[in-house]
């Protein structure tokens, strides 16, 4: 598989420095250690490499889910990857499904979805400011899946258009808002989960769930250590992020 | 739509237990709250409720992809579901992804990597030891992708059948034997992921990671802390897993 | 220095089981492993063995002030080591130091707050519940700081009878109840400490502080991770305590 | 208690800001906040307040002993005062204890020693860099315990002079090189510790514990985690230090 011209591609420096960019004839992309010809990796495979004009080597990587979601122009906070991961696995989203997310933020938790969902699921994006979905719109569609998702202008408190949806993805100021429309668009044993900085928050969207009849409520945060791998001399990194956010998760119980 | 016959249901007690269930006419199961007669969910909802002979309540519930991996049989120390979340993310192992992993264990993580590359991917999945194969067909089978994984009897030592796959996933007591072969198999800019419980086993995959030609290496671990959310009580909970195993990831490079 | 009749010893087994015993001849200790014969050890050194009636050794260690406080008798929650050593530090209680604790639970930081203001400083432990007293009195007594404590029976609403103390440490079920005392008690520059488990409890604490004139407010968690080391095979234990309590500490304003 | 001239005093802006300045008639210190005359704080009493001539406020405050250990002059990595903490605690180091350190660094545990053996302990401390000494002496004198400490130019390879010290504390490149050495200076029952930044140094350090006699191992790292505490938006600060380094215990036996 030769990379084309159009294509997006991650850039690799030898100092692990990533930056994602569309290929095309022509282009030159400035970096840290010298100018890159894009034009050059047309033709090539991924692995490969491409030298500045300093003669400084970037290698040609396809882009992961996880650079998809990093790289995305940010008008928010993001939901974070590590985040991401479990709330798809604990939701159980998976091709074919349809979900609903309120806000859309910047739309990085909405690649994640839609690359669950692939090829024939749906995601269904709520948010109230339209500078936020504009912008979110144009990642989803710079990742490649602009086709799979709807996305809507609309206030939490205003309720959502669709019924029988597979899960809901609560991240608002105030989720347990979003809990009753919630409860009236989920389908019976479907998922909500919702992300939120403070535990205040996590209290009353706690209180919301029960009132609404989830059930099988849970409430984790994930940390993530990284570590500075040298034969003789490992050790964890001095400096970590300590948070993003609190997860709750929840399964709609027919009562 | 409504739970028929044959299918798998996640029966939820009050208590917040969860057991894996095929749901059959006349079958009897017994929990620890009394007998559920299983035909009563036939024709029922998902989030709807059946009761013990005691009157004690069981939601019917959908398995999730957590679900599954948790409720398989294991013969085997499993990949946890935060491990997998985000070995599957940062792979960024999607629909169509030809991906091998080696060994297979009790096949829970096999069961994550089929439902990411549903429908029309591949896992080739190697282990030495015949009954863990075994174990593990039968834990894939149950969660319904048993048209997606070859499992193959084989010794990481005598390398892989597959060229060109996307992904490499190692789960060995000496995974720098499975990097050599891993380089030989994945394609250029194809992802490997490797886990293991002790930093003596990472810094020697790193080692070798950098002898094959990976790049952008990156070892991590994650924790999860659980909250106890209570109206004016809220706080994380007293014990939690500490440790499950580090996880390194790399990118195949053209040289 | 040999060790006395009387003497409070550490026993520790080959299998890294302590026990807290007082040394008297003809005295018998059953353990795990056989029975011990304590007047042996009279006579002996610290760090030297003496052996049960199977043979089994056991080492004759010097309590240390850890072991002081985790072999206390429990009528309660204890305030934990990791959590006492910060507060000392971070309180900067030192020899000479008066220090107030309300409540005084099973009496474990009231041996760790008389180990640091020895040989000249007081210790006033407040507690509404005359069995916990009695109780923390005997631990006291026994870890040998009976002569700088005073026991009060007393509901922390009727304040302290002290002025001008160094310190003042809170754990409450209602710490804010105990900051407008706390106030009235401490000298300028003297620092208070809370500790509680909720994130409910911390936030009306830390209010009370601020109204109260107290500043340099901090609050933190304390974590221990440990680890199993064994050459080639070194890792972190599977399990921790993931919580006791979360500790806010500031210092008395003159405003 | 009035400060006088030539005191230690921490000044505490209301921005949380620290500085710890010696107070004396005629002395002006620059801040971010304007310049304070520290004249103006003799006379008045912790807890107190000064003004820059901008009229912003700073507490005169007594200094803990956290604040002198993070405000010497630093020319190491120093231990933190949560380790130092710890260490304190876990080898029951208290008046009157005699101890040795190795290496010196910049002295901050130094102080933390002292001010634990006052007043009639001894600390030995070993460092084979002058620049070390020199400096550490300087801030354990300017912490009021030049009377406690030796300082004494050493590598630990040509062993340490006292015997049956209590405890021996290392904090070196290669703590397994001290070992040998502290086997033959601590007393019988005498604690151990040692601090190091990887794993690969903690495996060669407790393998020469066992090798040297010393029982009831343990290895450990502390995490202190800070909260934002704000009524009704609490949640953990977004960065904290992953990292300073692994604690070792022992016991020395006789055998």
């Amino acid at each position: 598989m030769k990379i084309k011209s159009g294509e997006s591609v991650l850039l690799l420096s030898s100092d692990n420095k990533t930056f994602l960019v569309d290929i095309r004839d022509g282009k030159v992309f400035s970096t840290h250690l010298g100018n890159l010809n894009l034009g050059e990796a047309i033709g090539k495979g991924y692995g490969e490499v491409i030298h500045t004009q300093l003669g400084k080597p970037f290698y040609l990587l396809d882009p992961t889910l996880e650079d998809r979601m990093m790289k995305a122009k940010r008008l928010t906070q993001i939901i974070y990857p590590k985040d991401a991961a479990l709330i798809l696995l604990k939701t159980g989203i998976r091709s074919g499904f349809r979900v609903i997310e309120c806000g859309v933020g910047s739309g990085v938790l909405t690649i994640a979805l839609s690359n669950a969902v692939f090829p024939d699921g749906r995601i269904y994006s709520y948010d109230r400011r339209e500078d936020f979905l504009d912008n979110a719109k144009k990642n989803v569609k710079d990742a490649g899946f602009g086709e799979l998702v709807e996305f809507k202008l609309r206030d939490v408190k205003d309720g959502f258009d669709e019924t029988d949806v597979d899960v809901v993805i609560l991240d608002l100021p105030s989720p347990w808002e979003g809990v009753f429309s919630a409860a009236r668009s989920i389908r019976g044993g479907g998922r909500i989960a919702s992300i939120s900085p403070t535990f205040n928050q996590v209290e009353k969207t706690v209180e919301s769930l029960n009132n609404e009849g989830f059930t099988n409520l849970e409430t984790l945060e994930i940390l993530i250590r990284k570590f500075l791998v040298r034969p003789g001399k490992t050790r964890p990194f001095e400096r970590m992020v300590s948070h993003t956010g609190f997860l709750t998760f929840g399964r709609k119980a027919i009562v």
